[in-house]
């Protein structure tokens, strides 16, 4: 039972909605520690992008692509991580396997998602449009609450049902997920706004996390509240700036301009030192090196 | 023999000097080579920080990071890659195995240092300032040399050696460190400028790699020609402005502002699809995928 | 181009059949090389058995796996590796980055099966007896053969298209897989020995490599170099050997029994230190370390 | 909080010694746990041997190898694992990150021993003959335990004090090492016998591990219990036939021989069934795979 998977689990428990950071690699996780974030979502499609340079629409990548991001994530970040896994590798034995090295990796939360991996880029339909049937994810999910080494590790039920089926079958899905072992619903759109947040909550006592919450929502706590709104997810703004702040500086550069022109877009040499933990380790050192 | 390794032998015999784009990651290295930079320049600093949370001063990192970096970088981007390999993982036997493995990881050279790695964080003394003997480091550049698995492979000999000590001992190390199988001769600063080029180069005939040339050198291409500097780094503007971005970001969130206030500093879709190879997939699924 | 996949280039080449040394890690492939084998063969089967203790039956392993097993063997053993990648690890764009991936992991060649992989455990259907559509295979074998950074790279077109498959159907197939970019063929089994050999030689020029050689095919070497089998493959002894020796002493010492006795089950101090290179590093350190 | 580690724990505090499989890779970590073994040791020299085939002699191996090995071990045997992590990496600064690492990757106990690593082959001085100062040791065994995630996490003082030093020193040293945070003490020998387990069972409160116990020892449980040695090593009989095994297979069949002849000196194909666990997958598919 590690510290961070029981902070997360009073982050569910909690009366407010709690935030989660938009991360991607090592080094935004450790920015968000600094900054005090309590939560780090890891979203499929950005850890694709920034570590693999692949699309997130077809399967490029795996699972021990994500354990490896996550591992790497965890050993300079010390926050709740809510890992993205996709479909979780596969089919229900593929789930054992993910959710006891994710584990291992370090995470406190696992989404898992009901829809079916495209093995071509889509046309009209999203990557998260064609989804398996109610019988296999409910398989999925009992599989993955068993799977699991630590029971404190929170397996989450994430949909996309309330957008892509009629509402009775989509909240039939969600009722069906909330007796596997899952412990949240997450819901990556709300179409409907409150009125989907109302209808899964009514369908479900399982604390919800949902992305892309309408604006005016974000400041009615008590509707949050009472309709168990644990966590929002914000989508990926800090992937964008650290892409165009990379492309900007290396593209300056390329067509000659001088690096001291880029001065002012540069962190300062303080924040700097603050990222690669200078003064923690000095402090080590004070303490315990005896020589 | 790879066609990244021989590409950079032919940058290294041209008749002007190459920028090399500092990255520090797999996402700035692919980034870097949709621009079309050739060379890439892996400082021990950057990737010690933005992967693993760590200060360069002492040695917190290892060779074993620095390969998986290398690898991930590579896997990535089709560029010439200089890692910067410290003072090698400790002595001569140590140097053979993480040339082996950097060589595996598809780097297209390596940098050596004649430094001695401190255990304790410095106080005036900096991470570049101990030395070890002349005739260690010539043991250690021909190990490096001797151990590749590709004779294509760039040894470089990287010195402070014109910083830190005085100029007839600094030549007899440029000097000895030439005859070694090393390939090119990395300074990291030149104090006396235009002075300090032109004694090293009469040192010696190999391609000069170097860090910090003012920018009136940098415009004057003869000069450059003349002594054979061949490639010129840029510091680490790179590296700052994604800190700064990621920052901004995490901050402005953490505080409660609206992602949407983000918009205009982040990359456009466009610029996104481009990281992620979309395109060069998609026309991948045309020509081959069949079903 | 690596002096290894050379060296395999010259033994398809050969006027004799060429045994690969059946191995399944780091420590066996290491022995391999120091028996002088040239070339080892890494099957998906025992690679998975002993690195991740999972069946072969279902897809509990991914390429990353596979990727991660070629390294940490080529950094051991200095020779030709014979990866068998199963199906790719998907469709035609998985196997671009399959095929990069291993490349950079040191492999020299890499087979790619006609096979679709399976979802759960057969019953009466083996690993290897669903097959994809001929069309699908030869976009995925043009795909292999167009990834590859290092044109010496050996994509090998494997097939149970003779077990599995009418005759007239499977040298179809075959027929087709030679037209690919694909340079050599692999047959999984010979059921009706020297007709499949023949057969499959009148359907392709390419060299060919044969899993389950019957007795007296092995020393027909006339036989051998008419049909072009130029790489024979030997089951799993060494795997197994390595299992029950394993087992063996752990039970042996479970049960209470003493260390002493199991003496002449092991190798000889001689044997140990020629594996760890103790001798290499010790001319190494002679010739490179000064201090 | 681990089970594992919770379940060392109990081991510690048993009335009896119970002894520790001596393995060398995931393989056999695997079949330990088959065979009901509660503890595995993972010993730094055939650590090294089997994934690196690098001497012990010198550091050829970094901590991050010894993490990485650790991670896979874990990943297929759920066993308390114990590893030894030499001199931990470097100073207490780099223990930091060694033990944090190290129970990332799902250890139980970390052994961390006060030997000064040589940088050369030794001539007659042995891997374990030089020593750091008590005071340094103190200060790395204090960092050690600081470092901690996980307070389960047992931190072992491993010291050749006993046979490098005279008994006061040694004692000395013994004394000291229990009041830093270390949980219990490994000797790497008993030159004296029963005279060296009392002694340091004097000097010291906490729980002895011992390698090379006698055989009149070993079955002396009053003697153990009464001195509270809690584990004992056996050497490395395991890793000696693994390879004796792979060996005789692959001279065998590089000789010409049949690999049938084999056949008996391999496991049973019910056990290479149990090794890859392929009724454990069987169930968890009855039970969890709806399609």
């Amino acid at each position: 039972m590690s510290k961070a998977r029981e902070h997360f689990r009073s982050i569910l428990a909690r009366a407010t909605c709690t935030p989660a950071a938009p991360i991607f690699d090592p080094l935004s996780a450790r920015i968000a520690d600094m900054l005090g974030w309590e939560v780090c979502k890891l979203s499929g499609s950005v850890g694709k992008f920034a570590n693999l340079a692949v699309p997130d629409s077809v399967p490029m990548s795996n699972m021990s692509d994500l354990v490896d991001l996550c591992w790497r994530i965890s050993r300079v970040a010390n926050v709740c991580l809510i890992a993205d896994a996709d479909e979780g590798g596969g089919n229900a034995l593929n789930i054992m396997r993910t959710v006891r090295e994710l584990e291992a990796a370090g995470v406190s939360a696992i989404e898992i998602e009901d829809n079916l991996v495209p093995r071509r880029f889509g046309g009209s339909t999203s990557r998260h449009s064609l989804m398996i049937s109610k019988e296999e994810q409910v398989g999925k999910l009992r599989a993955a609450a068993a799977a699991r080494r630590d029971p404190t590790t929170v397996i989450v039920a994430r949909t996309s049902a309330l957008t892509e089926l009629p509402l009775d079958e989509a909240l039939d899905r969600i009722r069906a997920y909330s007796h596997t072992g899952a412990e949240a619903i997450m819901l990556p759109g709300v179409r409907r706004g409150r009125a989907d947040i109302e209808a899964a909550h009514q369908a479900t006592n399982l604390p919800l996390c949902v992305l892309g919450l309408p604006l005016d929502l974000v400041n009615d706590s008590a509707f949050l509240a009472a309709n168990r709104v644990q966590i929002r997810f914000l989508g990926q703004p800090t992937y964008g700036m650290a892409v165009k702040a990379i492309y900007d500086s290396l593209k300056h550069l390329k067509d000659g301009g001088a690096p001291e022109k880029l001065m002012d877009r540069q962190a300062s040499a303080e924040l700097l030192r603050a990222v690669d933990r200078t003064e923690e380790f000095k402090e080590w050192e004070q303490e315990y090196v005896r020589e």
